[in-house]
């Protein structure tokens, strides 16, 4: 197995993504995550450019990682000085790391139009800080900007630069596709050239602009380089880097190179999501391998042909990736799916049961108000027990009022909620303050039903999403609420719907606290069900 | 320039998405969206397998498309009966349409393992169905289900599916890579063997799993393919479809192939939008040419990069697919994208002007708080005004309360809002019904001030979004509201944050009416100002 490095760049190009704005902390949280999927390098940022990024530095220093280095990032020196005399190339050396990466320009249009050099200046200073940093015995990564653009207009210019970065002693020559304009089998040809004429590692840096940067990586892999960049879910500048969560199984699962340590594949997707939620960009759900919907079957011919044999439409088996097959409960879904399902809560019934079509016939109606379980399994599960009267409500309600008031009685207590609900023949009524009125509601009915059961007090919610459905109806739309709630040992997800964000939060709610005492009852009484 | 034709499977294969679900309005909506586009073909359904689809059929039959044919989809005959025997082939002429496009096995291993039939009971299939629908005289176009795999199985017999096909008078061989997992290099090589072989039009229909559906589409054109299967923003199956959002401008802008007519080319982005709006489905942001960010530059360097030469970040001219450049308001962008907002305001303040720096270190604190103005252009040009003294307020809020019960006293009509307000002295209060708390509150603010500013009459909601902005406080979590309003000439995006979802619409309700306020004095007094 050949060894291909990996050279995560989500603390540094990826912060360059619309909406993204990462705290030192999160930083932190990313290095360790990286750590663990066991990529060998991370660029953190530029220690020159900013403060969060000096203290990043100050405090990465003091944690033990297993598997990855940390690189420092910035540029050649300006013109006209020294090395030693740029404040922004001393700061490199303040970052107190083995590894830099520098990029400088290899696109002469960039050197003579953007940066006012002379073709030869930069030369000079892609030569000098090299050497420079080489000789403080650091690592050297030259990131040779707009190296393929450089090369179709001027290839002999672009070549130079890569030379004066390797006579200046660089340990990778990283070509980049800065503008993402470049085809698959350029990237191929003109990396090939690379490739052949030095003997230094050769790396690919790509963006997304016409949909290739996977795709330009593998290239570039297949025509011999050993160094990738990208960033963990693929965002960054404009359309964003080569996805690394894709161009990672795409390289070891599927072409056998070694980009990580075989045993950490399977971590790839939970730790693809989790640098998703400390971004907080929501993951696409069609993201290949670690998206929610990679592995999810909707059509019924494809759901039969995966229960016949998965590789009928699966080009690898999901656990490998830490993924998983769905078959997608939906109104077009093949009664497979929905099967599935049932028979966890009635192993007896079959495909062609009366109930099935029932439970189907009401999930249409559900859908068409607006509901969508899929991703909601807690919630389906609720409705299939439903119809099959294996459920009975575990309260009632009699009663909720909720009150927001402007200037607010207490600073962050926005809203109140008082509530009465009744358990076997005993009401209880209480009342909770909240920050807004699905905060109060939340603690007040809570507050009322750990009365009656006491094991509700493991359960808190550990995300609550919005959904609008209708957006043209504005502030009288349709929404969508999603629950996710923990008891600490499992996690589960409801729904609700209405044109009032606290009716379709209230149902979600009530489901959600339903699910949990139905599962501890199973729990319990297992021999008896 | 030579001819790629492009075949849109949005309705039949984008339908195959997590979360996608076409009304026949809706499918009508898209058709004509395409058509708009001047794309070749739609492949609008199945009309064997749903009646949604065979009313679509009706339907369109009524609708004049001055570019776009339709196509119906539909699988080769069963085993052992004939062609006229078959229902769904017979659903296929029902539809009433001058193309059909017909799957059938290409893969060995689908052959035997998954449908039971022998190699050559398989062969019969294909020949006899393509033989019976071009004797009813229609265009065909063979799907060759799993080509790629197939051909890498067993190349001969793949091979002859084609022929098969080819001999029976198929119109079009289109290569499926049905699993998605067939890398750009080797799309190219099998391709280059089918397009040398046969002399009819060869066509490619790729899956995104590995991130290469739009890279080995175009390996495949370059290889001969001239015919084009995707969905138009890329949703399907699993990973999803070629995107042709994507394709297009790649084929045509960049390498000069025609698939569209030119002077539709920037109809392109809005398109691309317009058809996501209606499946419901966000579009990425960093999409290839069409997304938002696809053209918006964040970091310094690139911002200023661009303003010397757009080419030095830019591989194309965004105006040419519909598109824009956008330098993003944030807190790492650098000064000349925020100059350029407070120049429309104040023409005279530079780039070095303490106004700049207070308003950027405003900018700063409300990114801290969780305000995010990319994409809300309208709230950010209040933050200016507020700071450069530029802003008076148009009222006065004195007090608000909302109650919302349960069960509610109306059907519909959920909660109420009571409100005071006091503008140039005289108070109004006034109180509405809605659906929900924060439409009530939207309704009775209106009406409050509509008695003193008659022209917020025009002004409605447009679109109303809630986003979470840390998940793990669930119910408690801060929350963004973007509210985007529309007077009919212009429209404008607001935003407010807040714990309590109430106090955010507020915020984002309350700058979206100054600003409505501001912009009418500006055009009713522009002489003055």
């Amino acid at each position: 197995m050949e060894k291909v490095t990996i050279f995560d760049s989500t603390l540094r190009d990826g912060a360059q993504a619309e909406g993204v704005s990462f705290s030192v902390e999160d930083k932190i949280k990313i290095v360790k995550a990286i750590d663990e999927l066991g990529i060998g390098y991370v660029e953190a940022g530029n220690p020159g450019s900013n403060p969060k990024d000096l203290e990043f530095f100050e405090r990465i220093k003091s944690i033990e990682l297993k598997n990855t280095k940390i690189a420092a990032f910035g540029s050649t020196r300006r013109r006209g000085i020294s090395p030693s005399e740029d404040g922004n190339v001393q700061a490199l050396l303040g970052a107190g790391v083995g590894t830099v990466s520098i990029f400088g320009k290899s696109w002469d249009f960039h050197v003579t139009d953007i940066i006012n050099a002379t073709l030869q200046e930069n030369i000079e200073m892609i030569y000098d800080t090299i050497l420079y940093l080489k000789e403080q015995g650091k690592e050297v990564v030259f990131d040779a900007e707009h190296f393929y653009d450089g090369y179709k207009n001027n290839a002999e210019y672009a070549l130079k630069t890569l030379d004066a970065a390797v006579q200046a002693g660089a340990d990778c020559l990283c070509l980049c596709d800065t503008n993402g304009g470049t085809f698959p089998d350029e990237i191929y040809e003109i990396t090939k050239i690379v490739t052949d004429k030095f003997d230094v590692t050769v790396g690919v840096h790509a963006h997304n602009d016409c949909g290739f940067a996977v795709a330009n990586t593998v290239m570039a892999v297949k025509a011999g380089a050993r160094h990738v960049q990208g960033t963990m879910t693929g965002f960054g500048e404009r359309c964003g880097n080569t996805n690394l969560s894709t161009v990672i199984p795409d390289l070891q699962v599927k072409l056998n190179y070694k980009c990580i340590p075989d045993e950490n594949m399977i971590k790839l997707t939970h730790i693809a999501r989790e640098v998703s939620e400390i971004a907080n960009l929501k993951l696409n759900d069609r993201e290949p391998f670690v998206g929610k919907t990679a592995f999810a079957h909707k059509g019924g011919m494809h759901v039969d042909g995966v229960c016949k044999n998965p590789k009928s439409f699966e080009h690898i088996d999901p656990t490998l990736v830490g993924n998983e097959r769905k078959f997608l409960t939906s109104e077009v879904a093949g009664r497979t799916t929905i099967l599935s399902m049932i028979q966890k809560i009635a192993p007896n019934i079959e495909k062609n049961s009366p109930e099935t079509t029932k439970i189907i016939d009401r999930l249409k109606e559900l859908e068409y108000e607006g509901y969508q379980f899929e991703g909601a399994e807690g919630g389906f599960e609720l409705v299939i027990r439903k119809e099959l009267g294996k459920y009975k409500p575990f309260f009632e309600l009699e009663t909720f009022k909720i009150i927001g008031e402007h200037p607010a009685v207490t600073d962050t207590q926005t809203a109140a909620a008082m509530i009465k609900v009744c358990v076997d023949g005993k009401t209880e009524i209480t009342a909770a303050e909240g920050e807004g009125p699905v905060n109060a509601l939340d603690k007040a009915l809570r507050k009322a039903l750990e009365v009656f059961y006491p094991n509700l007090s493991e359960v808190h919610l550990t995300d609550y999403k919005v959904r609008v459905l209708d957006s043209n109806s504005a502030t009288a739309s349709k929404v969508r609420v999603l629950i996710e709630s923990s008891d600490g040992n499992d996690s589960w997800t409801t729904v609700g719907v209405s044109q009032d964000i606290i009716e379709a939060s209230w149902t979600a709610l009530v489901d959600s606290i339903e699910y949990k005492l139905i599962k501890d009852i199973e729990k319990k009484f297992k021999q008896f069900l």
